[in-house]
C-alpha cells in the first residue's frame, strides 16, 4: 500500500529524505476516481523514476460556478484499491491546505488558455495553472505526467513550466481508450446507458478526419463540417466546439500544412461534457 | 571576486553542487547599481547562509511604458567593485534568457498589488511577481532578502511565496538611510543638487508622524494632512501618495489601533520618484 500524505510539511520531509538518497521522483497529478488513463501515467512514471507520487485533489479553482465541482466523483478508498502497490506515495490534501484563508494569487498563461475549453470554461485554465504550480513547488518532482486527452492543458502547463523556470520535465502520455474508442475519463461515470452507447462517436469522428487528411483533404472548414455531421448522427450529442489549431501558434488554421496540427472537440451528452482530440499530420 | 553566472544552466549546475555539499543558499535579488541598502541585505544573507548569490537584472516587465527602464542606471563593473568579495556568485542574465521569445505567463497577487505604488505604476507588481518567481525557481535559495523601503513589494512577495508554496524564507531588512535620512535607492543618482537637498524631507515627515502618534494623535486624516504640509514646505516636492494602511488587511484605516500599520509615501522631485515608509504603532 502507498503511504498517504496529507500536509505540505509531511510532503516536504518525505521529499527531503528521498532526495538525500539521490532518488528521482515522478509526479502524477490527478483529481482521483482513477481509471486506466491514470494508470498508464503511473506506469510511465515508474519506468522513468525511482519513486512515484500521485496527488489526488479535486481542485476547486479550476471549476466554474455552474460546473460539477460538488458532484465530481470522489472515492479515496476506491482509488487506493485501484492503485494497490503501483505508487509509493499519495498526496491527498484538503482544500484548506491548498487554499488557506487569504489565498490571493492568480496565474494566467495567456495564449493556451484562450480558445477551445477556455471559451466554455472561463477561468478553468487559471485554476489548472495555479494548482499545478503549487503541486510542483510542494513535491519538486524530476518529471510530471499528464494525459494528452487534455492536450490544451498539457500545452499550457508546458508553457507555464518553461516561463516560470520550474525545474521539471513535463511528459505528455497517449490517450487511453475503452475498447469501443471512448477516451477514458472520470466523468464517463456520469453517462447514462444511452449516452454511453453514443459517446464513441467522438473517436470515430476523429478517425474519419484522420482518414480524410490521409486522402488529401486539407481544408479545415470541410473537415470540421464532416466531423460535425458524423457527431450529429448521434441524437444525444450536443457539440460545444470542434476546432483545428496549430499547436505552436495556437491559431485556427485554414489548411493543414506540415507541422503539429491538433483536431480537438468537446461534446455534451446530457449534462456530461466530454473532450477528445487527435494530432493530425499531412 | 564572485563568480559570474550568465545562463540558467550555469546556475542550475552551480546550485546542484552547492546543495550536494549540504550548504545553505541566500539570494539577494537586485537591479544593480548597488548601494549600502543592498550591502545590508548581503551582510544579512552572509550571516544566515553558507553561500550568498546576488542577482543583477533590470527587469523590463516591472517598468511601465513611460517609466525609466532605458535610463535606469546599469554598471556591472561598478557593482562588482562595490561587491568585492562579499558574495559568492552574481547571476546576471540577459533579457532574452529571462524572457525568451514566446514568453506568455502572468502572475497577479491581487490585494498587495492594489493601492499605493500599484496605482501610479499599473502592472509594476505583476512584473515583480513574475521575475521573483523565476529567480526563486532558478536559484532555489533557502532564504531570500528584500529591503523594506519597498514594503509593498515585500508584503506582495511574502504572499506570493505562501500562495505558490515556494520553499523559501523571505526576509525583510530595515531601510538603510544616508546620514541626512534619505532612504538609499539606485534612483537617488537621478536627483539634481537642489532636489537632493530637499529629498530628506520625506524621512522628516515620517518621523513627524511617528511623534504625533506617540503623542496620541490617531486620526489618519489629520496625520496625513500634517505629513502633506511638511513635505510641501519643499518647493520641488510633488506628492504622488501618502497613505496609512493596515499591513494585513491592506485597507486604508481611519484611526490607528493596535496592529501593524504602515505609513507609506511616494513623492516626485523633478523626474525622480522616491518612495519611503515607516511602520507606526500606537
Amino acid at each position: 500500500m502507498p503511504q498517504l500524505l496529507y500536509t505540505i510539511d509531511e510532503v516536504r520531509k518525505t521529499i527531503k529524505n528521498i532526495k538525500s538518497s539521490n532518488k528521482t521522483i515522478g509526479l502524477v497529478p490527478t483529481m482521483g476516481y482513477l481509471h486506466d488513463g491514470h494508470i498508464s501515467l503511473i506506469n510511465q512514471s515508474n519506468k522513468d523514476n525511482d519513486i512515484t507520487i500521485i496527488s489526488v485533489f479535486v481542485n476547486p479553482t479550476q471549476f466554474g460556478v455552474n460546473e460539477d465541482f460538488d458532484s465530481y466523483p470522489r472515492d479515496l478508498k476506491r482509488d487506493l484499491s485501484v492503485l494497490n502497490d503501483s505508487v509509493d506515495y499519495v498526496f491527498t490534501p484538503s482544500k484548506d491546505i491548498m487554499y488557506p484563508s487569504g489565498f490571493d494569487t492568480q496565474i494566467i498563461v495567456n495564449k493556451y488558455s484562450s480558445g477551445l475549453c477556455g471559451v466554455s470554461r472561463p477561468g478553468h485554465f487559471n485554476g489548472v495553472a495555479i494548482v499545478v504550480t503549487k503541486l510542483l513547488n510542494i513535491i519538486t518532482p524530476d518529471k510530471v505526467y499528464f494525459g494528452e486527452k487534455d492536450m490544451q492543458q498539457y500545452l499550457l502547463i508546458s508553457q507555464l513550466i518553461k516561463d516560470l523556470n520550474i525545474n521539471v520535465n513535463a511528459i505528455g502520455c497517449t490517450i487511453i481508450r475503452e475498447s469501443d474508442g471512448l477516451a477514458m475519463s472520470s466523468r464517463n461515470v456520469y453517462l447514462s446507458n444511452d449516452e454511453r452507447k453514443q459517446a464513441p462517436i467522438l473517436y470515430k469522428a476523429l478517425n474519419l478526419a484522420k482518414e480524410l487528411v490521409a486522402k488529401g483533404l486539407y481544408n479545415t472548414e470541410q473537415i470540421i463540417k464532416l466531423v460535425t455531421a458524423t457527431i450529429n448522427t448521434m441524437p444525444l450529442a450536443e457539440i460545444d466546439y470542434i476546432e483545428i489549431r496549430d499547436m505552436d501558434s495556437w491559431e485556427a488554421i485554414e489548411n493543414i500544412e506540415n507541422g503539429k496540427v491538433l483536431l480537438a472537440l468537446a461534446v455534451k451528452f446530457g449534462k456530461t461534457r466530454l473532450i477528445d482530440n487527435m494530432i493530425i499530420n499531412k
